[in-house]
């Protein structure tokens, strides 16, 4: 059998691009000779529609394309991802399907039976599982045909009570086809590699994995699509983070690729690009606009927004302050030069003064303190926004990981923006990814790796002020935020008591704040926003 | 039997005190020379405790709260809600449960059937669902012991395939107690009653309900706990919105209570006082600012922050511009007046022009867009915000649900605050509970409540402009939002097709507005928040 694996990026709702891309495939596949071509789960709809999949028109629209994609099927065949009804006495209403479309016509149906229901997933929200098991005949092999979760219950102490290829394997399949939309993030690849082994090995069959590509606001697909033999061997791969398509023949024995995977930073660098640029693609818009302050997270916020939209569709603003070192402005005109991009330059002095002079009647003889401070982050929020609302470009919002988790930034002020590029990534993961841009080509100014962080809102002012060192700061955020350890058990890491209990309860006291914030890139297994739900008025290590 | 229901309003992850709540309550139901004290769904760590249940720690805290309480039960019973570990060799790691502890020690555990995975339910994401059912014997009776969603599988195309109560019939229960934690919205006191009607008449049995109360952020719980007896009639019932506990002698038999419920509007009153009010008291803030601008959302949440938290701890600043209406200024001054609460006075022209000639080299020529409207609404939000921040107050937020709905309000601008008071009240039941409250006593301007709605942010401006009349706003945002209509239903209704299509495009195109809102007291069957999850970065209907 000759079968296509066409990685696509599709756009969640927007049934007249996505359908158009898959019939485009089906043509373009047919024309090569292919007896099957295969799209990523919920391909029709995007993934994740979320609680799009309430409307019953939205999934009447499902319906609609998956017919109209099944006129295209003569001569070839195509799998497809989309909802479909539960017409049965009990459950929930939809089914999460695969549908087999041949001979112009819809000719099989495999519903999800794992709904994964924990990080980001919300299937269970959704989907009935299936609970029927059929292999599918075409061209002469027995296919088992599965989605995404279907093949990942391979731990000891497995999540759920079925597997479905234990149901399927005594109808003897002679091959798996997994269709997929697994996210990106630093180790996935690995991991679902190894997922996919398993099940190769265990069930001694070769495995044809589709997943999806392209990024879906914070949700990055990295595709990487694959054949695996049944020595569980990978023998073909698609490209990460770019659509690609492959035919392969399943009856020629192909040579196992040789293993080699792109280091952390690389996975980390070319998955924020793409969601830099697919986030702006998929709204319609081509213009970004951030404040650059001369520190390291504007600067490489302003690298991978260049790279992804090219250096004429972003623009910077430097907003110097009274507090602001002379530093600030000659490292981030540097950057500017290095990458001969448009700049302007608004000192906000005198409306910081008019503030003042506004308030002074209320905080007559108050002391300095963080309301000021807010004040000057929150007129540059207004000033960037002001722009963006002039011209039409989005603001990227330059937080780190570790800002955002202790608090360590103005809502409504250097928190705004409309994506977070390195919300998931700490600040020790910041320099390091500076690092491994500059080794291509030295871009970003030394200086502004090298000096020491500073939100320069008051005279003097170091991050280390209020924060533990970085180094120490973002191993008790990982331990508790990506491993979920208690206090106990961080400080028997070797942290100081008071170190944890003090960062833990800066992490629970914020949670007002993230709450407010713009989605962020997820490039970790656990990152801010929908995979992390987090009580907001609670007391617990706060 | 003597039964005490004991509802009360807990903490999330404040084990102190809902522990100390719980023990209180155990001594004070034993004076009383009960059996039996029931407490609600998961009490001991308060619901929904969202991800905190993904930390060993956390639910570690949780079993330790149980066996100290234990100790308190000699001589009476309880029953508490709590999580516990799944030991068993697949699954989810745990399950919610009922704990019955009698003798100082834990005496029976029964887990959660039916795990809510829909609206502002997570439970999937946490628990394993139970699979073995066994009758409580206790103090003589046989207790068919049932947690919240337990009972709810009443459906005519039921959502699960168990039905708990079927499983335990057979084993002849006497009563079935069920604890809960059932958030409000203003049909859902109803809806409950009735869930619990068909349960009893189906098994002929009565019925002890503890319901939570209190408010978690968004979640507003109104308690309402009942005695219901086998012919489906309630014979006790606790208080709405407050803490209470009542003492039941199961062997007597109680007279029907009359039907008859509290208005729409008393309800939702009642219900955003205490959600203002908990959430203060749970963060540990007493005092609360406003901007006021002359309008009826702004003054609505005045009132009921006065309510809620006292006349004493609600500032409000009145900030015109040069838009603003001499009007603006006397109805809001009345209002103040009307509640003897402290205001300030901020005119914001001078903060706008040094804006304007901040930007001039920027802007200029350009015309007056919406980029200097949102100037002005952005500089409130930073002179609001530096007060929170130089007094220790928290900003109400007053955007009402319409204009959430189609993104009629300035990102951090006046969408700022804490909490948002009346996001899910659309604008017309913002008149309803104006005049509702106006009822009792003139409080609320009438210039406030009969003048055309306008933001003031260029001259002559109103609603209107921008948006349908809010009659025909609010009916098709209630058929998309509340009843999941697609763009043919709508117009179906007797709507424009223009007006329609037009109403869901400004829906769907603002999900990056709502996103960064702060969360909404939620008082309807759909509320933006926590319930209602879409993509952003999507196209549909858009």
């Amino acid at each position: 059998m000759k079968i296509v694996l066409a990685q696509l990026n599709y756009h969640i709702g927007n049934f007249e691009s996505n359908q158009s891309k898959i019939i485009e495939s089906i043509h373009k596949a047919k024309a090569q000779g292919a007896d099957l071509v295969v799209f990523s789960e919920l391909s029709i709809a995007g993934y994740p529609p979320r609680d799009f999949l309430e409307f019953d028109d939205f999934v009447a629209r499902c319906q609609i394309a998956v017919y109209q994609i099944a006129q295209h099927c003569r001569g070839i065949a195509a799998i497809v991802g989309a909802p479909s009804l539960n017409t049965g006495d009990k459950g929930k209403r939809l089914f999460n399907t695969a549908w087999l479309l041949s001979e112009g016509k819809i000719s099989a149906q495999v519903h999800k039976t794992l709904l994964p229901t924990y990080d980001i997933f919300d299937e269970y929200r959704y989907f009935e599982p299936n609970t029927a098991f059929n292999i599918i005949e075409f061209a002469g092999k027995r296919i088992a045909l599965t989605i995404c979760e279907d093949l990942w219950n391979v731990d000891d102490i497995p999540m759920y009570s079925v597997n479905p290829m234990d149901e399927l394997v005594p109808q003897h399949p002679d091959l798996i086809i997994n269709i997929a939309a697994s996210p990106f993030h630093y180790n996935q690849a690995k991991i679902r590699e190894e997922v996919l082994r398993k099940n190769a090995l265990r069930y001694q069959l070769p495995i044809y994995y589709v997943n999806h590509v392209g990024a879906q606001t914070e949700l990055l697909f990295d595709g990487g699509s694959l054949a695996m033999n049944s020595k569980g061997e990978i023998t073909h791969r698609l490209q990460y983070f770019e659509e690609d398509t492959l035919l392969i023949d399943t009856d020629v024995i192909a040579i196992a690729l040789k293993a080699g995977s792109p280091s952390k930073m690389a996975l980390i660098h070319d998955a924020l690009v793409m969601g830099i640029r697919n986030y702006f693609f998929k709204l319609g818009f081509k213009k970004a606009v951030l404040g650059l302050s001369g520190g390291i997270d504007s600067a490489l916020t302003l690298v991978l927004a260049v790279s992804a939209l090219g250096k004429e569709n972003v623009d910077v603003i430097l907003m110097p302050s009274q507090y602001s070192s002379d530093h600030s402005i000659t490292d981030a005109q540097d950057l500017v030069n290095n990458l001969g991009i448009k700049s302007s330059l608004i000192p906000i002095q005198s409306i910081y003064h008019s503030f003042e002079n506004a308030l002074q009647s209320l905080f007559d003889g108050l002391p300095f303190s963080l309301a000021e401070e807010n004040i000057q982050a929150r007129i540059r929020g207004v000033l960037l926004m002001a722009y963006c609302n002039k011209f039409g470009h989005i603001l990227l919002n330059t937080s780190n990981k570790s800002e955002a988790a202790v608090g360590y930034g103005t809502l409504y002020g250097d928190m705004n923006g409309g994506i977070s590029v390195l919300g998931d990534v700490y600040k020790t993961e910041v320099f390091e990814l500076a690092r491994y841009i500059n080794q291509k080509q030295l871009i970003i100014p030394t200086n502004t790796i090298t000096k020491p962080p500073s939100a320069e809102l008051r005279p003097d002012q170091k991050d280390s002020d209020s924060l533990p060192e970085y180094a120490e700061l973002d191993a008790i955020l990982f331990a508790y935020i990506e491993q979920f350890k208690g206090p106990e058990e961080i400080i028997e890491l070797g942290f100081k008591r008071e170190t944890v209990n003090r960062v833990l309860k800066m992490v629970n006291i914020s949670e007002h704040k993230r709450y407010q914030t713009p989605p962020i890139l997820r490039i970790s297994p656990k990152a801010f926003g929908m995979g992390r739900r987090m009580p907001i008025v609670a007391k617990y290590l706060s």
